[in-house]
């Protein structure tokens, strides 16, 4: 079958092996499979990458060696086609479902889709899938916006982090897509208001279009000067002085979504004293903070990864039923042979919010 | 009166203007003061510890100035001696006293002790201290204990700042003033276990002393080794497998209490994946982190400074009480005139714990 091929750092069209389902396993057809930040950062970037999960993970790399070829691919949308041995057949063949990208083997482990050298991810044709982790798309929810659950479910993990008040006023910094989400994840739970800052005219439509209740340019006006207007006092003596009065005040959360270097430090310094920063954007480089400044202001940075099932599937569920409105974001569709350019597109905040590879696209 | 003023970056003992009581103050006699790891830093860096704080409080530095003299003491036991206008007067003359190191003015304003320009700590004969703020000491305990009050608070504070459970396991990483304040705040509170790390042998005697289960030099032994003796898994595969199984483990909570650049780092590295790390140790430079690492971890860190009025006043019966023993912690006392030796020999760290400044001794 046909798939794009990780090689080299380069992305090739090319033929891989036909897979067969094993024991708990579906053989599944990719209907659509978005492409995201961390294939992009991973296409130049994934030995450094493993070395960072393995440092993090107490030396364990789950046997991946990024020099071997790579499928790409972790927020698909799939069609059921065959059925391996010791499953129920609970979804026939021909469902449509979405699952985490993770495919559990018969001996008991775990490979990570998209990042395995073992199974592809959703820039194939196929994949393997486990049973067990198969989430029916509802009636009637286009495999597009099914494709944006994992995508989302990320957001709905961030703000699940956030110790929110129903008074908090939230802050996201950033708002491509791992911004977005965290913004449709806060107006999914009923939180407000929501401000939200990008330098990107396109990325800022997205965010008023997912919800955000203040959309602000930082070319033109710091997204800071907004907390106190909503009631929330900056400094810890305007914070104490309320408390001795016996009042109170929502407690101010920032979502970091950008993950460069400098960002977690420019918001160290300028987030409300108290703050939450919950860190979803994954900064892959050295970061330098000043620890004085944010004990001082008693900041709390919360770094957040994944979700958990009951996320993803509860991030499935307010898309079909429309709480999440996703039907927007998809500005392009490529096939396989189209992923390559795609990749380069994406680099342009302005050309794109999420692409969708669909490897039955000519 | 005598005191001891920081002016040039030096400590001398000279003479100060006697002080009046103003509306709502009482002026006192001060019996003992310990000196803080924050003063001695501040002796030759108090410049730099200004500009991070006026960053972190909007710009606003309450009109201190770091070139004019200052008399430094934070942590005190004094004897009331005289009333003001407007006070009550229900703590009478005499009366043993401890207070947070905050005096407010007739404005409405507030000096900090120890760090003002207008009013002189703990390093002064006398001191002038708010009625509203005052706390008497219990009867029967003895100065040198109580004032132990403020430093124990920081403790207290950073405990209360920790999301512990019933089975959490708390690693305190330094047992200088704060690790031990730490340690005693979390005896204090039921917690355990509690391992408490750190190269000095002076230092792991005090931690022992204040109650901590596991004591560990990690010049021998890494205190991370400790974690899965004590039930904690500390990599996320395998946290997330008992998760499945349908089983729990205690949080990880790690307190930093050693304030210098790279321990944060190396504790981002080493504590166990979704750990909390309470940061109470002030670390004064620009620090690096890894923020992939973090990411990938959900690690938490919790920036916690100074302690609320009543995690003041609880931490005074605690000692009273004798829930906190504090009564081996002081190595060593000095009169003003010994103030300028004693901050050289707290640079040792197996030299002292605690050296109590007494104006009252020759």
């Amino acid at each position: 079958m046909r798939a794009v091929i990780r090689r080299n750092k380069a992305l090739v069209c090319d033929e891989i092996e036909d897979l067969a389902p094993q024991a708990g396993q579906v053989l599944v057809k990719t209907l659509a499979c978005g492409i995201c930040g961390s294939d992009l950062h991973a296409l130049h970037h994934m030995e450094h990458m493993i070395e960072l999960t393995s440092r993090a993970n107490g030396g364990m790399t789950n046997g991946f060696d990024p020099t071997k070829d790579t499928v790409f691919g972790h927020e698909f949308c799939a069609e059921i086609l065959d059925h391996g041995p010791d499953t129920s057949g609970a979804l026939k063949a021909g469902t449509r479902v979405v699952s985490m990208p993770v495919t559990l083997t018969p001996a008991g482990g775990a490979e990570m889709l998209g990042f395995s050298n073992a199974l592809p991810g959703g820039f194939a044709e196929r994949m393997i899938l486990s049973e067990a982790l198969l989430l029916p798309v509802p009636n009637g929810l286009p495999t597009d916006q099914a494709a944006m659950t994992e995508p989302f479910a990320v957001g709905a993990h961030a703000v699940a982090k956030a110790r929110l008040d129903p008074n908090s006023v939230a802050l996201v910094v950033g708002c491509g897509p791992v911004g977005l989400a965290v913004i449709a994840g806060l107006k999914a739970k009923g939180h407000g208001p929501v401000i939200a800052a990008d330098f990107s005219p396109r990325r800022r439509a997205a965010a008023e279009m997912l919800g955000a209740d203040v959309v602000i340019d930082p070319a033109q006006e710091s997204p800071h000067g907004r907390w106190e207007g909503f009631g929330v006092p900056t400094t810890r003596a305007a914070q104490n002085m309320i408390r001795m009065m016996g009042g109170s005040f929502g407690r101010p959360v920032v979502f970091e979504c950008v993950g460069s270097p400098g960002v977690l430090q420019s918001l160290v310094e300028a987030a409300p004293a108290g703050a939450q920063i919950v860190v979803a954007g994954v900064c892959m480089e050295t970061d330098r903070i000043e620890p004085a400044i944010a004990i001082t202001k008693e900041i709390e940075l919360t770094f957040v990864f994944g979700y958990t099932p009951e996320e993803f599937a509860e991030t499935l569920h307010h898309i079909a039923e429309g709480v999440i409105d996703v039907s927007g974001l998809v500005t392009g569709k490529v096939g396989l042979a189209g992923v390559a350019g795609a990749f380069e597109a994406l680099g342009d905040p302005e050309a794109h919010v999420k692409i969708l590879v669909e490897p039955g696209l000519a």
